[in-house]
């Protein structure tokens, strides 16, 4: 059994997550044991919401879930790599496929890379 | 100019670092301003040792040097991904070429999916 190393990060592990098809990452995350426990049995990616602060079942309201594939520990069990399918083809709740849609160059400036797959105000709006 | 989030994470932001060719997850880190600025000015990943307390120029001890080939910033600016040549084809200081060598399975049993790449004693030892 994997005992991840929780107290570097003050009760959180950060968890990186690609595609299990394309090898794009997709977000990163965090996890404290609640989530880890939850993500094992489900099979469905769950995290610590920091700015929320609650347990977050990644896709509960959108119902983009990520579907777990495979799941890699690092060397220190400090950080977590999950190999999801992405339901709807969209993790970050901007819309976009992958949260790293805004590519930096050497000057630090900014351009955005990708399209919207969704409209979050169709997605999260009221 | 990208200004990066560093509040939440205390000072720090995590990356991930992706091989540039073949996508695999090395390695995450973190990078605090003087970190994400060497890494612009340099195009050489410099992090923010948590467990030393100091800027970490990766592969200084090693010779395995990460050259910055792509940088991207999450929605919020509060994670960094790099995708990078590594020096050497060996991110992890245990010698494998990812950190994320430990393969997890739906019980939290770990494996070992790699063969080291070189002997940290070799490198690392005087």
């Amino acid at each position: 059994m994997v005992t991840l190393d929780f107290k570097k990060g003050n009760g959180l592990v950060p968890a990186v997550v690609q595609d299990y098809r394309s090898g794009r990452v997709l977000m990163v995350a965090y996890m404290n044991g609640q989530a880890w426990e939850r993500t094992l049995q489900t099979g469905e990616a769950h995290y610590w919401s920091r700015s929320r602060g609650e347990l977050w079942h990644k896709g509960a309201t959108s119902g983009n879930i990520q579907i777990v594939k495979e799941i890699f520990a690092d060397c220190d069990s400090d950080a977590i790599l999950l190999k999801v399918e992405q339901v709807g083809g969209a993790a970050c709740h901007l819309g976009y496929e992958s949260c790293f849609h805004k590519s930096v160059d050497s000057n630090g400036a900014m351009t955005i890379i990708d399209e919207r797959v969704f409209d979050p105000a169709k997605v999260y709006g009221k």
